[in-house]
């Protein structure tokens, strides 16, 4: 257990840096804030590098702390390095998981640069709880790492395999593995309630203004859409996610 | 058309007032910032008093300003009045809508408590997409007037009509005209794709937090719940209810 007193500290400045994407990037550490966020980090071995909590922080009882580094840092450490306006006396520096990409998948979802990291943080939330097996991140897509999307996520981030990468040739492998592949649109759409799906499918959810990309679109079996009843001229994407992910799965 | 140069014209200080909850109860006016949501409130005549915008905004050509104040105004005046990051040159000032209870409903939404903005604002719009007709809002939940609502609406805030009431009463009025009511719980609740339903029906959903009131939920017909199939400990309330919305309405 060590102690550091001062934000002025060189490793709280090093902690202060995972703020930034770049930084992020170079180590492969991320910044979690919160009760909430460091428990379910905890659940899970190889997560957590580093604990830090102030004196007051009361722990709860049943955390397991054996293999991670354990720092009692100042208030104002905690303030130094993190954006939460409302500390909770807790944070822990995370290893980004490695994911394995082989392994069979009865539904992916891929997101298609959606930018705002509360949509992306419930995307991640959302998928988890419909029981997506893997999310893929296409490019444009806001940092999974960011603060909000890891606030907004609720720890759905440590339970479910999430992997960046070129959604064109992620696509084309799901295709090859037997996913069905459905696009959200709506130029050449059907509404979803006239879909009949068993089996392992694929989902891609788009842009908040601009929606999935035509390139993207064109490797679909299906494009879906959502009616709209009323007046308002599109559902939010985590909503969209939500009602089609719960219905594909049936 | 009328001019306001300094953002210490009597006028400016009076809008910016309004950015609290107590002013725009005490006037029956509110403010809305940007170019959509102005085009939406100008859809419905008399929802707006004054638009406002600078030299510079380029008004779309099909707006009708017959029959609201004009003012244009300095930059630094929209700075002033409003709170959004990127103002887009443009806000108004609008009358809060006088909401007539008593004509028949199909679908009502009846929330309670709901705190954050983002998600009353985003429960307003999915509500609208999916149809409903009207949403009653209880005690304890965030001032539909608030900005940050106003905005995550996306502009079905002048889509449908909206309430303030008692939930309790209101629940019980509509039991009486022959909805079904559905309340969101997890405790005595079925999944909710056991349930068959056709015909008039409200649903209730709650707190971020702690859901929805027992006292509210001992006056349903049916609790639902959506099974959470992977990690997740819950779902974001706006998608909950547009699952469960989308799926009610058949």
């Amino acid at each position: 257990m060590k102690r550091i007193e001062s934000k002025k500290n060189p490793q709280v400045k090093q902690w202060k840096k995972l703020q930034t994407k770049k930084e992020r990037d170079k180590t492969g550490l991320f910044l979690i804030e919160g009760v909430h966020l460091v428990e379910e980090a905890l659940k899970y071995k190889g997560n957590i590098s580093e604990v830090l909590f102030t004196e007051s922080f009361q722990m709860p009882h049943h955390w397991n702390l054996d293999e991670v580094e354990v720092y009692i840092v100042a208030e104002e450490v905690l303030n130094e390095i993190g954006d939460t306006e409302t500390p909770q006396g807790v944070a822990a520096i995370c290893r980004k998981p490695s994911i394995d990409l082989e392994r069979t998948t009865n539904s992916v979802l891929l997101i298609d640069a959606v930018q705002d990291p509360g949509n992306l943080g419930t995307l991640i939330r959302t998928a988890d709880a419909a029981g997506v097996d893997q999310i893929v991140i296409g490019e444009g897509t806001v940092d999974i790492y960011n603060s909000k999307v890891l606030r907004a996520s609720q720890g759905s981030i440590f339970h479910i395999p999430i992997s960046k990468g070129n959604l064109y040739e992620r696509i084309l492998q799901l295709r090859d593995s037997g996913h069905t592949i459905f696009g959200t649109s709506l130029d050449q759409a059907e509404p979803f309630q006239n879909i009949k799906h068993t089996g392992p499918f694929s989902l891609i959810v788009g842009n908040e203004g601009r929606g999935v990309q035509q390139e993207l679109l064109s490797l679909t079996h299906q494009n879906l859409y959502i009616p709209i009843h009323g007046k308002a001229e599109s559902l939010n994407v985590t909503v969209a996610a939500g009602i089609l992910l719960y219905y594909l799965r049936g």
